[in-house]
Protein backbone atom coordinates (compact mmCIF):
# COMPACT_ATOMS: atom_id res chain seq x y z
CA UNK A 1 0.00 0.00 0.00
CA UNK A 2 1.17 3.47 -1.00
CA UNK A 3 2.13 5.43 2.02
CA UNK A 4 2.36 9.06 2.48
CA UNK A 5 3.93 11.01 5.24
CA UNK A 6 2.12 14.45 6.47
CA UNK A 7 3.44 17.26 7.95
CA UNK A 8 1.09 18.56 10.69
CA UNK A 9 0.07 21.44 12.83
CA UNK A 10 -2.23 21.83 15.63
CA UNK A 11 -3.19 23.84 18.44
CA UNK A 12 -2.52 21.70 21.36
CA UNK A 13 -5.29 23.60 23.45
CA UNK A 14 -8.36 21.48 21.77
CA UNK A 15 -6.83 17.75 22.40
CA UNK A 16 -6.16 15.77 24.73
CA UNK A 17 -2.54 15.41 23.63
CA UNK A 18 -1.92 13.58 20.19
CA UNK A 19 -2.40 9.79 20.94
CA UNK A 20 -5.76 8.33 20.76
CA UNK A 21 -7.25 7.41 23.88
CA UNK A 22 -11.30 6.20 24.35
CA UNK A 23 -13.84 8.87 24.80
CA UNK A 24 -11.15 11.69 24.88
CA UNK A 25 -10.22 14.00 21.71
CA UNK A 26 -6.82 13.44 20.27
CA UNK A 27 -4.77 15.01 17.41
CA UNK A 28 -4.34 11.22 16.20
CA UNK A 29 -8.19 10.02 16.33
CA UNK A 30 -8.99 13.44 14.31
CA UNK A 31 -6.87 12.50 11.81
CA UNK A 32 -7.86 8.76 11.58
CA UNK A 33 -11.51 10.07 11.27
CA UNK A 34 -10.78 12.35 8.41
CA UNK A 35 -8.72 9.36 6.75
CA UNK A 36 -11.79 7.26 7.16
CA UNK A 37 -14.13 9.73 5.49
CA UNK A 38 -11.64 10.51 2.96
CA UNK A 39 -10.81 6.79 2.18
CA UNK A 40 -13.27 4.77 3.45
CA UNK A 41 -10.14 2.58 4.98
CA UNK A 42 -9.69 2.08 8.46
CA UNK A 43 -6.11 3.14 9.20
CA UNK A 44 -3.93 3.85 11.65
CA UNK A 45 -1.78 7.17 11.61
CA UNK A 46 1.84 6.66 13.38
CA UNK A 47 3.12 10.39 14.24
CA UNK A 48 6.79 10.86 15.28
CA UNK A 49 6.04 10.95 19.11
CA UNK A 50 3.33 11.99 21.30
CA UNK A 51 2.34 15.71 22.77
CA UNK A 52 0.71 16.36 25.75
CA UNK A 53 -2.25 17.81 26.25
CA UNK A 54 -1.99 21.64 25.50
CA UNK A 55 1.41 21.17 23.70
CA UNK A 56 1.00 22.39 20.35
CA UNK A 57 2.87 21.61 16.64
CA UNK A 58 3.83 23.92 14.06
CA UNK A 59 5.49 20.84 12.16
CA UNK A 60 4.01 17.28 13.62
CA UNK A 61 5.30 14.89 11.15
CA UNK A 62 2.94 11.31 10.90
CA UNK A 63 2.67 8.53 8.48
CA UNK A 64 -0.45 6.75 7.30
CA UNK A 65 -1.07 3.95 4.47
CA UNK A 66 -3.79 4.10 2.13
CA UNK A 67 -4.89 2.00 -1.05
CA UNK A 68 -4.60 3.85 -3.58
CA UNK A 69 -2.58 6.05 -5.18
CA UNK A 70 -3.12 9.55 -4.13
CA UNK A 71 -1.49 13.00 -5.67
CA UNK A 72 -0.24 14.07 -2.34
CA UNK A 73 -1.86 17.76 -2.30
CA UNK A 74 -5.20 16.05 -3.15
CA UNK A 75 -4.67 13.85 0.14
CA UNK A 76 -3.90 17.01 2.27
CA UNK A 77 -6.86 18.43 0.96
CA UNK A 78 -9.18 15.82 1.29
CA UNK A 79 -8.06 15.17 4.99
CA UNK A 80 -7.87 19.14 5.47
CA UNK A 81 -11.88 19.13 4.58
CA UNK A 82 -12.70 16.69 6.96
CA UNK A 83 -11.11 18.10 9.61
CA UNK A 84 -12.45 21.54 9.44
CA UNK A 85 -13.37 22.93 12.27
CA UNK A 86 -10.78 21.32 14.66
CA UNK A 87 -7.69 23.33 14.71
CA UNK A 88 -5.52 20.83 13.10
CA UNK A 89 -4.41 20.57 9.42
CA UNK A 90 -2.10 19.04 7.18
CA UNK A 91 0.61 21.12 5.91
CA UNK A 92 1.92 19.04 3.34
CA UNK A 93 1.98 16.12 2.13
CA UNK A 94 4.23 13.66 0.38
CA UNK A 95 4.51 9.94 -1.02
CA UNK A 96 7.13 8.54 1.42
CA UNK A 97 9.12 5.12 0.87
CA UNK A 98 7.38 1.80 2.04
CA UNK A 99 8.93 1.39 5.27
CA UNK A 100 9.47 5.16 6.40
CA UNK A 101 8.25 5.57 9.76
CA UNK A 102 7.74 8.85 11.37
CA UNK A 103 8.54 7.66 14.68
CA UNK A 104 11.39 5.36 14.07
CA UNK A 105 13.63 7.19 11.60
CA UNK A 106 13.26 10.66 13.06
CA UNK A 107 16.79 12.05 13.36
CA UNK A 108 16.37 15.36 14.87
CA UNK A 109 13.12 16.60 17.01
CA UNK A 110 12.77 20.46 17.42
CA UNK A 111 11.17 22.12 20.19
CA UNK A 112 10.48 25.98 20.95
CA UNK A 113 9.03 26.93 24.39
CA UNK A 114 8.01 30.23 24.92
CA UNK A 115 7.56 32.69 28.15
CA UNK A 116 5.47 35.57 28.07
CA UNK A 117 7.72 37.94 30.09
CA UNK A 118 5.83 41.20 31.34
CA UNK A 119 4.21 42.03 34.63
CA UNK A 120 0.64 41.77 32.76
CA UNK A 121 -0.62 38.62 32.15
CA UNK A 122 -1.83 37.01 29.16
CA UNK A 123 -4.76 38.24 27.08
CA UNK A 124 -3.90 37.48 23.44
CA UNK A 125 -1.29 34.50 23.93
CA UNK A 126 -2.91 32.94 26.93
CA UNK A 127 -2.65 29.27 25.48
CA UNK A 128 0.49 30.09 23.76
CA UNK A 129 2.68 31.17 26.36
CA UNK A 130 3.94 30.56 30.11
CA UNK A 131 3.50 33.87 31.72
CA UNK A 132 6.27 34.66 34.25
CA UNK A 133 6.02 38.49 35.58
CA UNK A 134 9.20 38.60 37.05
CA UNK A 135 12.04 39.73 34.84
CA UNK A 136 14.04 37.02 33.57
CA UNK A 137 17.88 37.70 32.82
CA UNK A 138 18.44 35.40 29.08
CA UNK A 139 22.12 35.68 28.70
CA UNK A 140 22.26 33.88 32.31
CA UNK A 141 19.58 31.49 31.61
CA UNK A 142 21.30 30.49 27.91
CA UNK A 143 24.35 30.02 29.63
CA UNK A 144 22.97 27.65 32.34
CA UNK A 145 21.36 26.13 29.43
CA UNK A 146 25.04 25.42 27.26
CA UNK A 147 25.57 23.08 30.54
CA UNK A 148 23.11 20.85 29.68
CA UNK A 149 24.55 20.15 25.91
CA UNK A 150 25.98 17.01 24.88
CA UNK A 151 25.36 13.44 26.13
CA UNK A 152 23.82 13.23 29.75
CA UNK A 153 22.18 11.00 32.39
CA UNK A 154 18.99 13.33 32.19
CA UNK A 155 17.51 11.64 35.32
CA UNK A 156 16.85 14.89 37.06
CA UNK A 157 14.40 16.23 34.15
CA UNK A 158 12.55 13.24 33.58
CA UNK A 159 9.10 12.67 34.53
CA UNK A 160 8.05 9.76 37.10
CA UNK A 161 6.00 8.15 34.50
CA UNK A 162 8.61 8.35 31.84
CA UNK A 163 8.82 4.91 29.90
CA UNK A 164 12.15 5.57 28.22
CA UNK A 165 14.20 2.69 29.24
CA UNK A 166 17.21 4.95 29.29
CA UNK A 167 17.94 8.49 30.82
CA UNK A 168 20.81 8.80 28.25
CA UNK A 169 20.14 11.36 25.55
CA UNK A 170 22.02 13.55 23.37
CA UNK A 171 20.93 17.50 23.39
CA UNK A 172 22.05 18.62 20.32
CA UNK A 173 21.42 22.09 20.90
CA UNK A 174 19.15 24.77 22.86
CA UNK A 175 19.39 28.17 22.63
CA UNK A 176 17.43 31.04 24.67
CA UNK A 177 16.26 34.34 23.42
CA UNK A 178 14.54 37.19 23.90
CA UNK A 179 12.00 39.46 21.13
CA UNK A 180 10.32 41.91 23.25
CA UNK A 181 7.85 40.87 26.19
CA UNK A 182 8.29 36.99 25.06
CA UNK A 183 11.29 34.94 25.94
CA UNK A 184 11.86 31.88 23.49
CA UNK A 185 14.14 28.63 24.20
CA UNK A 186 14.78 26.55 21.42
CA UNK A 187 15.88 22.75 22.02
CA UNK A 188 16.82 19.69 19.60
CA UNK A 189 17.55 16.11 20.02
CA UNK A 190 17.26 12.68 18.65
CA UNK A 191 14.92 12.36 21.00
CA UNK A 192 13.73 13.25 24.58
CA UNK A 193 12.33 11.95 27.88
CA UNK A 194 9.00 12.62 28.87
CA UNK A 195 8.68 16.09 30.20
CA UNK A 196 12.35 16.49 29.84
CA UNK A 197 11.71 20.13 27.72
CA UNK A 198 9.03 21.43 30.19
CA UNK A 199 11.83 20.02 33.23
CA UNK A 200 14.67 22.15 31.96
CA UNK A 201 12.26 25.16 31.34
CA UNK A 202 11.37 25.32 35.07
CA UNK A 203 15.21 25.34 36.15
CA UNK A 204 16.05 28.14 34.02
CA UNK A 205 13.27 30.47 34.83
CA UNK A 206 14.83 29.90 38.58
CA UNK A 207 18.01 30.47 37.27
CA UNK A 208 16.82 33.53 34.94
CA UNK A 209 14.83 34.71 37.71
CA UNK A 210 18.23 34.94 40.17
CA UNK A 211 16.84 32.55 42.12
CA UNK A 212 19.29 30.27 41.57
CA UNK A 213 23.02 30.37 39.79
CA UNK A 214 23.82 29.45 36.44
CA UNK A 215 26.15 26.64 38.09
CA UNK A 216 23.04 25.56 39.55
CA UNK A 217 21.98 23.85 36.32
CA UNK A 218 25.39 21.49 36.63
CA UNK A 219 24.22 20.15 40.23
CA UNK A 220 20.60 19.76 38.84
CA UNK A 221 22.01 17.33 36.41
CA UNK A 222 24.51 15.62 38.14
CA UNK A 223 22.16 14.75 41.30
CA UNK A 224 20.20 12.69 38.88
CA UNK A 225 17.46 13.03 40.72
CA UNK A 226 13.94 14.88 39.62
CA UNK A 227 13.04 17.04 42.84
CA UNK A 228 16.63 18.82 41.94
CA UNK A 229 15.20 20.36 39.42
CA UNK A 230 12.69 23.14 38.59
CA UNK A 231 8.80 22.90 38.12
CA UNK A 232 7.55 20.87 35.10
CA UNK A 233 6.78 24.11 33.02
CA UNK A 234 3.16 24.28 31.87
CA UNK A 235 1.43 22.57 28.43
CA UNK A 236 0.88 25.84 26.64
CA UNK A 237 4.50 27.44 26.07
CA UNK A 238 5.53 24.29 24.10
CA UNK A 239 5.69 23.98 20.46
CA UNK A 240 6.78 21.06 18.70
CA UNK A 241 8.26 22.94 15.40
CA UNK A 242 10.12 20.34 13.34
CA UNK A 243 11.22 17.14 12.80
CA UNK A 244 13.80 16.15 10.46
CA UNK A 245 15.19 12.29 8.62
CA UNK A 246 18.67 11.70 7.24
CA UNK A 247 19.24 11.42 5.03
CA UNK A 248 16.22 12.99 3.08
CA UNK A 249 16.44 10.71 -0.03
CA UNK A 250 15.74 7.56 1.83
CA UNK A 251 12.36 8.48 3.45
CA UNK A 252 11.05 10.55 0.10
CA UNK A 253 10.27 9.26 -3.10
CA UNK A 254 8.68 11.54 -5.54
CA UNK A 255 5.27 11.14 -6.48
CA UNK A 256 4.76 8.56 -9.00
CA UNK A 257 3.74 10.16 -12.69
CA UNK A 258 0.73 7.72 -13.34
CA UNK A 259 -0.21 10.62 -15.85
CA UNK A 260 -3.50 11.77 -13.05
CA UNK A 261 -0.35 13.46 -11.41
CA UNK A 262 -0.63 17.02 -11.50
CA UNK A 263 2.45 18.85 -10.64
CA UNK A 264 1.22 22.41 -10.51
CA UNK A 265 -0.01 22.14 -6.75
CA UNK A 266 -3.28 22.04 -6.79
CA UNK A 267 -4.87 25.50 -4.82
CA UNK A 268 -8.35 24.15 -3.71
CA UNK A 269 -8.81 23.40 0.19
CA UNK B 1 -11.51 63.58 40.84
CA UNK B 2 -7.80 61.97 39.20
CA UNK B 3 -8.01 60.91 35.88
CA UNK B 4 -5.73 57.48 34.84
CA UNK B 5 -4.72 56.27 31.56
CA UNK B 6 -4.80 52.33 30.98
CA UNK B 7 -3.03 50.76 27.80
CA UNK B 8 -5.02 47.44 27.01
CA UNK B 9 -4.51 44.22 25.40
CA UNK B 10 -7.72 42.07 24.54
CA UNK B 11 -8.96 39.12 22.42
CA UNK B 12 -11.69 40.26 20.39
CA UNK B 13 -12.89 36.56 19.76
CA UNK B 14 -14.37 36.40 23.61
CA UNK B 15 -16.03 40.16 22.99
CA UNK B 16 -18.48 41.54 20.74
CA UNK B 17 -16.36 44.65 20.35
CA UNK B 18 -15.01 47.42 22.46
CA UNK B 19 -18.37 49.68 23.30
CA UNK B 20 -20.84 48.41 25.41
CA UNK B 21 -24.49 46.71 24.37
CA UNK B 22 -26.87 45.35 26.69
CA UNK B 23 -26.68 41.54 27.37
CA UNK B 24 -23.52 41.68 24.85
CA UNK B 25 -19.50 40.93 26.64
CA UNK B 26 -17.69 43.89 25.88
CA UNK B 27 -13.98 44.87 26.78
CA UNK B 28 -15.73 48.23 28.23
CA UNK B 29 -18.16 46.30 29.75
CA UNK B 30 -15.22 44.16 31.15
CA UNK B 31 -13.64 47.04 32.62
CA UNK B 32 -16.48 49.06 33.98
CA UNK B 33 -17.06 45.57 35.87
CA UNK B 34 -13.20 45.47 36.68
CA UNK B 35 -13.21 49.24 38.13
CA UNK B 36 -16.49 48.52 40.23
CA UNK B 37 -15.43 45.87 41.56
CA UNK B 38 -11.65 47.30 42.69
CA UNK B 39 -13.53 50.88 43.73
CA UNK B 40 -17.03 50.42 44.32
CA UNK B 41 -17.25 53.37 41.80
CA UNK B 42 -20.05 53.03 38.76
CA UNK B 43 -17.41 54.73 36.36
CA UNK B 44 -17.63 55.03 32.51
CA UNK B 45 -13.89 53.94 30.72
CA UNK B 46 -13.70 55.91 27.27
CA UNK B 47 -11.67 54.32 24.76
CA UNK B 48 -9.43 56.29 21.92
CA UNK B 49 -12.15 54.30 19.76
CA UNK B 50 -14.66 51.50 19.07
CA UNK B 51 -13.15 48.05 17.65
CA UNK B 52 -15.54 45.68 16.11
CA UNK B 53 -16.26 42.49 17.72
CA UNK B 54 -13.88 39.89 16.43
CA UNK B 55 -11.06 42.92 15.79
CA UNK B 56 -8.04 42.56 19.07
CA UNK B 57 -6.20 45.10 20.54
CA UNK B 58 -2.68 45.06 21.75
CA UNK B 59 -2.49 48.70 22.82
CA UNK B 60 -5.89 50.23 23.22
CA UNK B 61 -5.91 53.52 25.18
CA UNK B 62 -8.38 54.03 27.50
CA UNK B 63 -9.47 56.89 30.29
CA UNK B 64 -10.83 56.42 33.53
CA UNK B 65 -11.76 58.57 36.78
CA UNK B 66 -11.73 57.58 40.24
CA UNK B 67 -12.10 58.71 43.97
CA UNK B 68 -8.84 57.93 45.44
CA UNK B 69 -5.47 58.34 43.81
CA UNK B 70 -4.13 54.98 43.04
CA UNK B 71 -0.38 53.70 42.67
CA UNK B 72 -0.82 53.40 38.66
CA UNK B 73 0.82 50.08 39.25
CA UNK B 74 -1.27 49.14 41.86
CA UNK B 75 -4.66 50.29 40.27
CA UNK B 76 -3.70 48.07 36.71
CA UNK B 77 -2.75 44.78 39.37
CA UNK B 78 -6.29 45.23 41.38
CA UNK B 79 -8.35 45.52 37.43
CA UNK B 80 -6.65 42.40 35.92
CA UNK B 81 -7.04 40.66 39.09
CA UNK B 82 -10.79 40.96 38.65
CA UNK B 83 -10.37 40.76 34.36
CA UNK B 84 -9.72 37.35 35.18
CA UNK B 85 -10.01 34.79 33.33
CA UNK B 86 -11.64 37.29 30.70
CA UNK B 87 -9.34 37.45 27.48
CA UNK B 88 -8.62 41.30 28.64
CA UNK B 89 -5.45 43.18 30.61
CA UNK B 90 -4.40 46.28 31.48
CA UNK B 91 -0.68 46.57 30.20
CA UNK B 92 -0.24 49.88 31.92
CA UNK B 93 -1.80 52.85 33.62
CA UNK B 94 -1.18 56.22 34.57
CA UNK B 95 -2.16 58.97 35.71
CA UNK B 96 -2.93 61.28 33.16
CA UNK B 97 -4.38 65.05 33.31
CA UNK B 98 -8.00 65.65 34.37
CA UNK B 99 -8.74 67.16 30.83
CA UNK B 100 -7.23 64.05 28.95
CA UNK B 101 -9.79 62.28 26.60
CA UNK B 102 -8.51 59.47 24.91
CA UNK B 103 -10.47 59.19 22.00
CA UNK B 104 -10.10 63.49 21.48
CA UNK B 105 -6.61 63.85 22.15
CA UNK B 106 -5.38 60.89 20.27
CA UNK B 107 -3.26 61.71 17.19
CA UNK B 108 -2.71 58.67 15.41
CA UNK B 109 -4.15 55.37 15.46
CA UNK B 110 -2.05 52.13 14.08
CA UNK B 111 -3.62 48.85 13.04
CA UNK B 112 -1.75 45.56 11.58
CA UNK B 113 -3.80 43.40 9.48
CA UNK B 114 -2.89 39.90 9.39
CA UNK B 115 -2.65 37.71 6.79
CA UNK B 116 -2.25 33.83 6.56
CA UNK B 117 -0.44 33.01 3.31
CA UNK B 118 -0.49 29.32 2.61
CA UNK B 119 -2.67 26.53 0.98
CA UNK B 120 -3.46 24.92 4.05
CA UNK B 121 -5.73 26.38 6.47
CA UNK B 122 -4.71 28.02 10.23
CA UNK B 123 -5.15 25.34 13.20
CA UNK B 124 -2.92 28.00 15.56
CA UNK B 125 -3.67 31.34 13.99
CA UNK B 126 -7.60 30.92 12.89
CA UNK B 127 -8.41 33.42 15.21
CA UNK B 128 -5.39 35.84 14.75
CA UNK B 129 -5.43 36.04 10.85
CA UNK B 130 -7.58 35.89 7.43
CA UNK B 131 -6.72 32.71 5.72
CA UNK B 132 -6.15 33.36 2.27
CA UNK B 133 -4.86 30.41 0.07
CA UNK B 134 -3.87 31.87 -2.93
CA UNK B 135 0.33 33.52 -3.51
CA UNK B 136 -0.10 37.19 -2.86
CA UNK B 137 2.47 39.49 -4.25
CA UNK B 138 3.86 41.64 -2.30
CA UNK B 139 5.61 44.11 -3.83
CA UNK B 140 2.00 44.55 -5.84
CA UNK B 141 -0.02 45.16 -2.38
CA UNK B 142 2.89 47.75 -1.25
CA UNK B 143 2.75 49.26 -4.49
CA UNK B 144 -0.85 49.95 -4.47
CA UNK B 145 -1.05 50.73 -1.13
CA UNK B 146 1.03 53.64 -1.67
CA UNK B 147 -1.62 55.57 -3.90
CA UNK B 148 -3.93 55.29 -0.57
CA UNK B 149 -0.87 57.86 1.35
CA UNK B 150 -2.27 61.59 2.10
CA UNK B 151 -5.68 63.37 2.26
CA UNK B 152 -8.26 61.73 0.48
CA UNK B 153 -12.29 61.43 0.06
CA UNK B 154 -12.07 57.54 1.41
CA UNK B 155 -16.04 56.32 0.27
CA UNK B 156 -15.32 53.49 -1.34
CA UNK B 157 -13.52 51.77 1.57
CA UNK B 158 -15.71 53.21 3.79
CA UNK B 159 -18.88 50.91 5.51
CA UNK B 160 -22.34 52.21 4.72
CA UNK B 161 -23.09 52.23 8.34
CA UNK B 162 -20.16 54.81 9.00
CA UNK B 163 -21.32 57.67 11.10
CA UNK B 164 -18.28 59.80 10.67
CA UNK B 165 -19.47 63.54 9.39
CA UNK B 166 -16.88 63.54 6.45
CA UNK B 167 -15.53 60.81 4.45
CA UNK B 168 -12.08 62.53 4.29
CA UNK B 169 -9.13 61.06 5.86
CA UNK B 170 -5.28 61.15 5.96
CA UNK B 171 -3.44 57.94 6.08
CA UNK B 172 0.10 58.90 6.84
CA UNK B 173 1.61 55.59 6.62
CA UNK B 174 0.73 51.83 5.04
CA UNK B 175 3.54 49.67 4.68
CA UNK B 176 2.75 45.76 3.61
CA UNK B 177 5.28 43.16 4.23
CA UNK B 178 5.91 39.37 4.69
CA UNK B 179 7.37 37.10 7.19
CA UNK B 180 7.21 33.66 6.17
CA UNK B 181 3.10 32.58 5.66
CA UNK B 182 2.14 35.93 7.20
CA UNK B 183 1.53 38.81 5.36
CA UNK B 184 1.42 41.92 7.16
CA UNK B 185 -0.39 45.48 6.62
CA UNK B 186 0.57 48.31 9.32
CA UNK B 187 -1.51 52.17 9.22
CA UNK B 188 -1.64 54.83 10.58
CA UNK B 189 -3.57 57.37 10.53
CA UNK B 190 -5.35 60.00 13.19
CA UNK B 191 -8.28 58.43 12.65
CA UNK B 192 -9.91 55.99 10.66
CA UNK B 193 -13.83 55.51 9.29
CA UNK B 194 -15.67 52.52 10.00
CA UNK B 195 -14.46 49.34 7.84
CA UNK B 196 -11.73 51.62 6.25
CA UNK B 197 -8.64 49.13 7.23
CA UNK B 198 -10.79 45.80 6.21
CA UNK B 199 -11.92 46.96 3.01
CA UNK B 200 -8.51 48.49 2.10
CA UNK B 201 -6.73 45.10 2.73
CA UNK B 202 -9.79 43.30 1.03
CA UNK B 203 -8.64 45.57 -2.31
CA UNK B 204 -4.92 44.86 -1.77
CA UNK B 205 -5.36 41.25 -1.91
CA UNK B 206 -7.58 41.39 -4.98
CA UNK B 207 -4.25 43.45 -6.41
CA UNK B 208 -1.76 40.59 -4.89
CA UNK B 209 -3.81 37.53 -5.99
CA UNK B 210 -3.28 39.26 -9.72
CA UNK B 211 -6.78 39.91 -10.25
CA UNK B 212 -6.41 43.58 -10.14
CA UNK B 213 -3.47 46.08 -11.76
CA UNK B 214 -1.84 48.27 -9.53
CA UNK B 215 -2.83 51.33 -10.39
CA UNK B 216 -6.91 50.17 -9.82
CA UNK B 217 -6.40 51.24 -6.53
CA UNK B 218 -6.38 54.64 -7.99
CA UNK B 219 -9.72 54.27 -9.73
CA UNK B 220 -10.83 52.52 -6.57
CA UNK B 221 -10.18 55.65 -4.66
CA UNK B 222 -11.12 57.98 -7.16
CA UNK B 223 -15.41 55.88 -7.54
CA UNK B 224 -16.20 57.40 -4.47
CA UNK B 225 -18.51 54.59 -3.75
CA UNK B 226 -17.93 51.39 -1.85
CA UNK B 227 -18.99 49.45 -4.40
CA UNK B 228 -16.03 49.47 -6.45
CA UNK B 229 -13.47 48.55 -3.52
CA UNK B 230 -12.78 44.64 -2.27
CA UNK B 231 -15.22 42.60 0.14
CA UNK B 232 -14.50 43.54 3.87
CA UNK B 233 -11.44 41.16 5.19
CA UNK B 234 -12.66 39.75 8.10
CA UNK B 235 -12.26 40.78 12.19
CA UNK B 236 -10.10 38.39 13.71
CA UNK B 237 -6.33 39.55 11.07
CA UNK B 238 -7.31 43.26 12.94
CA UNK B 239 -5.15 44.58 15.75
CA UNK B 240 -5.13 48.09 17.08
CA UNK B 241 -1.36 47.86 17.76
CA UNK B 242 -0.61 51.21 19.63
CA UNK B 243 -2.60 54.47 20.12
CA UNK B 244 -0.40 57.73 20.33
CA UNK B 245 -1.17 61.61 22.11
CA UNK B 246 1.29 64.59 21.64
CA UNK B 247 2.67 66.12 23.18
CA UNK B 248 3.30 63.27 25.95
CA UNK B 249 3.69 65.40 28.41
CA UNK B 250 0.38 67.73 27.97
CA UNK B 251 -1.77 63.98 28.46
CA UNK B 252 0.50 62.37 31.07
CA UNK B 253 1.72 64.00 34.54
CA UNK B 254 4.03 62.10 36.82
CA UNK B 255 2.07 60.15 39.93
CA UNK B 256 1.62 62.23 43.00
CA UNK B 257 4.49 61.23 45.27
CA UNK B 258 2.15 61.77 48.38
CA UNK B 259 4.47 59.20 50.76
CA UNK B 260 2.23 56.42 50.08
CA UNK B 261 3.79 55.85 46.33
CA UNK B 262 6.11 53.31 45.89
CA UNK B 263 8.57 54.32 43.01
CA UNK B 264 9.79 50.23 42.60
CA UNK B 265 7.38 48.86 40.22
CA UNK B 266 4.89 46.43 42.59
CA UNK B 267 5.37 43.06 40.68
CA UNK B 268 1.69 41.58 42.48
CA UNK B 269 -0.92 40.63 39.60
Amino acid sequence: MPRYRLTVEYDGSAFHGWQTQAGLPSVQDALERALHAVTGETGTVIGSGRTDTGVHALGQVAHLDTQRDWVPDRLASALNAHLRPQPVVVLQAARAASDFHARFDATRRYYRYRILNRRAPAALEALRTWHRPLPLTVDRMHAAAQILVGRHDFTSFRATECQAKSPIKTLDLIHVHRDGDIVAIDLAARSFLHHQVRNIVGTLVLIGQNLRSVDHMAAVLAARERAAAGQTAPPQGLFLVKVSYAPLGASIVPPVNDGRTILKPSRSV
